[in-house]
């Protein structure tokens, strides 16, 4: 019962109408993972440089993150992102990538983490993310991220990734791209006929939507009246999500499960962009969790009530 | 316990991926009128012209709503809008404006429209939405809508015109726009510290979110695999909205109620986008309406369960 993420790790700076920091620990397999943390035990697998230190390791083993598998190359330096944000903070602009270390990744799983029982393929290559897929052929659930980049360049690596799992968690408008399809309904079915058994679609401040065979489900963002940096919301939301499903090895996937860990990724993301980096995720608590599903539940809920309509 | 709404009366000639049509019955009164029909007596009040025949005002009749405030301006021609949208809905793109009667509108309303429960102001030049206030000084609430141009070209006439409502119902880019407050949150408060009680954000495919003091609500819009055309969705919502809400003299405007509110605008809009026009709505039925409230319910619902979370 252990969850393995593959994905980046990194230092990113960032730049908001909020704040900046000039070096913070970031990347999809560590947003990921401490999302996921909460729920199950998460091992994470990624490439490092000389320049990732004790401190950085130091947040996820707080966090009870196995980093067993993050792969120190001697010599090379950690994956670094550069971007801002304007006043739209839904738009990343990306100033600087340097792939570093990340360039030359050929994830090596140790046998713990080959023996996941659920698996998360973040954002990286589709043709790693297909080898790392095969290395765990036991896992009960494996689920991917992957980028607009991947579906331009490498659409048909990307599609027969997407083949072979259970759970496609992607962007609204990537869904769209990916599927040439701009009804989103539509778009998701069509992922569906490719193998997927569910889609969800991340819609940034406007949360996220489910679908499952012909179930749909649609929460909204929590609302905040600060968001200081949204870089990592998808990966905490993915992280909550696949982190939920996880913990419950024994439960059918259906719709009152999928329901509840979408509120567990919208609570794990809405914590995530409310500060810069994993600061915010880092000190979280269970019971912020639980506070916030519930609260996520009280601003969704309606109830009917008779009324005699005209016509 | 009647319905007042104040707005356009137009000819739209519009172009989607699914097909086209040159000339068909629309404009905000319009879409808000046919809307607000399922739930109480409506008057619409707005400018026509010689074009504007009884096969139009049928379509409004067969609803039951009162046109004798329609006014016909002799030898002058409807308001007249031409506009396409791409793959992507959500943005209309305007080819051809004809104000025509609309250019000099002056609202006059009978003692019957004056006399409303509740007023509905739809988008035209806010000079002439307080004036329509002004007269219906009696209305027990009082919502409004309005556009970029207004936010634009006439801000401070609209914010005096904000300050006399109840309720403000406005894009979210708009609120954003018209506050100078890239937070949803912070821009619906701003507006409620100018005198409304509460802001609804249209969000189009996204839905809405609602803001009452401190209270916060969002629905996601109806998935449908079917949207043929978007315009007057948000009429439609704010029909539904406060159509529902001139149904219930007697109710506090309290979140349960509210709440509903929101569903039945939701259902309105999702019947509206899925044909041209006024054609879906026209021939929509109340029982249809409740099912799809039924059934927005049944997709937005979440229980939590107990979990034992790390940390």
């Amino acid at each position: 019962m252990s969850l393995t993420v593959v994905g980046s790790i990194a230092f990113d700076a960032v730049r908001t109408p909020w704040g900046e920091r000039e070096r913070m620990l970031g990347g999809s397999a560590v947003h990921f993972s401490l999302a996921a943390s909460f729920f199950t035990d998460v091992r994470v697998v990624g490439p490092v440089g000389d320049d990732f230190g004790e401190s950085e390791l130091a947040v996820l083993h707080a966090r009870g993150v196995d980093t067993e598998d993050i792969e120190r190359i001697a010599g090379g330096r950690t994956f670094f992102w550069r971007g801002h944000y304007e006043f739209d903070l839904n738009t990343a602009h990306t100033d600087e990538t340097q792939l570093n270390v990340f360039g030359d990744f050929a994830p090596k799983l140790s046998p713990a983490s080959r023996d996941c029982d659920v698996l998360f393929l973040a954002n990286i290559q589709p043709d790693l993310q297909r080898e790392v897929r095969a290395q765990c052929a036991g896992a009960r659930f494996v689920a991917m991220d992957s980028m607009n980049l991947w579906i331009e360049t490498a659409r048909d690596s990307l599609i027969a990734t997407i083949e072979g799992v259970h759970a496609l968690m992607l962007n609204d408008a990537e869904l769209r791209m990916l599927t040439g399809e701009p009804n989103l309904v539509r778009a998701a079915r069509e992922v569906m006929s490719w193998g997927p058994s569910l889609v969800v679609a991340k819609q940034g401040e406007y949360g996220a939507a489910l679908f499952h065979g012909d179930e749909f489900f649609a929460l909204p963002a929590f609302p905040l009246e600060d968001v200081v940096d949204p870089t990592g919301a998808g990966d905490s939301f993915a992280g909550g999500f696949v982190g939920y499903l996880a913990a419950h090895p024994d439960d059918e996937l259906d719709a009152p499960l999928l329901r509840r860990a979408m509120a567990y990724g919208t609570a794990l993301a809405s914590f995530n962009v409310s500060e810069f980096g994993t600061e915010r995720v880092a000190r979280l608590t269970g019971e912020e969790i639980r506070d916030r599903v519930g609260e996520l539940q009280r601003i969704t809920t309606f109830a009917d009530a008779p009324l005699a309509l005209r016509g």
